[in-house]
């Protein structure tokens, strides 16, 4: 069965149940968050992680935080609670994308709320936050799964699929993006093999994925990263396919370090490259990969893992976060729109008009 | 300053010392080894490693499985208590050639030393396996910086060099193969700068190579195995060295799991890439890449770093310990008797005769 990352429990006066993804897979703990604050800590310390997952929890937390003002303030005094609780929890996570609009969402959906009815009593605004956030979460839902129908048909009878970092529903509040597609074939009696890349240095795949894929009932194998050129070598990699964390308008595609050399690996081996990733990460703003910044990491994430130092002391480390896949080398971007086979600006344009 | 992994301290009756690879980079720790169990456990245990180094340990453990007949004994007592001690050796690690081939040449050093002369005492047979142990190892030295002599050439003042495991001073009794190379470059003054892949599962790149190149004043960045494609694209990388552990007749190059890969990346990228290695390295008896054997190690090198878990119980798991990289996409081959560019099957049967 597909986990899920998160959900909501009860009415307006309910909690926000979450899977504790940094205590996984040695221990699946589900957090029951009842206050704002243990979301902020949840979005901070990567309990939750994955940018629609944090864009759901989000919208949650905010409900959460307008549980603290009582049913007998006014309107005005509602909509400053929203608005403290909104900016606290974007102070969570500084570059996460999501987790602003989230947060922008139901801000706004209070504003028109309030501004549309007088004498709105603080309850009602309450209920209409949920609403909204009810709303993310579901459209989160629907997305996932629209992108794993759209894309199911290129997960063959028989295949080896390689993936790599988590694009899985621990990412989302449904079913995930790039293991959406597999969860799809899956449902239609397919039988294949994943790859998960471990993906160092914070080992997302061999934590993340390859737990959601055994859950799943899914045939999943643990590769270090250096071995999946010699997988494809021996004609075990069927196909790619991966997630996104942001597509520029030519198609170019920045997602966790390794993908970039997985695309050329793949190109080298004649085997299809696949991205799957809602339509909202297109940024259109943004012509091509060449634009794209990297953020940069700490360097403790890959002198140490755990407990144990794998480095000395002192010693240079380089560590992005992302690379960028040429869109040349991308055999097609799967969205919960359709499919754009060997995109390319013309072709992306088109998909998102 | 070039470590070094082991030395004989004193005469006959003296020990051997060497670094602790297992307490690495945590602690510079010297285990002096003054019985042949202790050498046994250094080997088994990886506390000493690489295939030359273990070579000259075994030549020395053997002297100290030596020590222990006392000097009253006969010759014939003293080649018993030889082939108990190449006996005991031998069964440390089942796969390791160098270890049967210094062992070998100790034990024949030992029978032609005896029947060369009649009524040879054991204290002289000792002194005639020392005198082995000690060729082995000043042998190793020898061809360490050769390799280095014959390869500096090809690193640049001001160049990115990507190097893969640990090719280095540890793992031989002198200054390594690959980072001889390096070590021979800075002895000319040449100033480059070295990234090391920190090589999953078992980090040899980033708990050695990294400290040793550390030690030895040289500028080393650590990164995880999936960067190094993103660092090529950048234009970081000038040149990959690798070592080897086994190189076919035509030049296909078996080493570590991860060269593979770095040898396409290095094509895509047009970075030359080279492999440096002592000329016994060649196995004329395998004609190319397909017929070499690839060893799969335990799963649980891949499911677990040290005390921390990475992957779920039961997951499936790949883990071979080596890939074959092409002759084809290798720029030279780097030994102690010089250099085979583009290397064929022509070319090193010259090169070996």
């Amino acid at each position: 069965m597909v986990v899920r990352a998160l959900r909501w429990v009860g009415a307006v006066d309910g909690f926000l149940e979450l899977i504790d993804q940094r205590r996984l897979p040695g221990a699946l703990v589900k957090l029951r968050c009842t206050e704002i604050e243990q979301v902020y800590e949840a979005i901070k310390t990567l309990a939750v992680r994955g940018a629609p997952a944090i864009g759901v929890a989000a919208g949650y937390g905010v409900v959460l935080g307008m549980q603290s003002c009582a049913d007998d303030k006014n309107s005005g005094q509602g909509l400053a609670c929203l608005a403290k609780s909104c900016d606290y929890l974007a102070s969570a996570r500084p570059t996460a994308v999501n987790l602003f609009w989230a947060l922008e969402r139901v801000r706004k959906k209070g504003d028109e709320f309030v501004a549309g009815r007088t004498g709105a009593d603080v309850r009602s605004l309450r209920e209409a936050i949920l609403a909204e956030a009810n709303a993310i979460c579901r459209e989160d839902i629907d997305m996932c799964r629209r992108i794993g129908e759209n894309g199911e048909r290129f997960i063959k009878d028989g295949s080896g699929i390689l993936t790599h970092c988590n694009a899985g529903a621990l990412a989302t509040a449904g079913q995930g993006t790039a293991l959406s597609v597999l969860f799809e074939a899956q449902k239609r009696g397919r039988k294949f093999k994943v790859y998960a890349d471990e993906t160092r240095p914070l080992l997302q795949g061999a934590r993340l994925t390859a737990w959601e894929l055994q859950q799943a009932g899914i045939d999943v194998t643990v590769i270090c990263d250096n071995m999946a050129g010699w997988l494809m070598k021996q004609g075990r990699i069927s196909a790619v396919i991966t997630g996104a964390d942001r597509i520029a308008a030519n198609g170019d595609t920045a997602n966790k370090v390794g993908t970039y050399s997985l695309s050329i690996l793949a190109r080298e081996h004649d085997i299809p490259f696949y991205v799957a990733a809602p339509s909202s990460t297109f940024d259109l703003g943004i012509q091509g990969g060449a634009e794209i910044v990297i953020e940069e990491r700490p360097a403790d994430e890959v002198r140490s893992f755990g407990e144990s130092k794998v480095a000395p002391d002192g010693v240079g480390v380089y560590n992005p976060a992302f690379d960028v896949t040429e869109a040349g080398d991308i055999a097609a971007i799967i969205t919960d729109r359709g499919v754009i086979e060997k995109p390319d600006t013309a072709k992306i344009a088109e998909h998102l008009r």
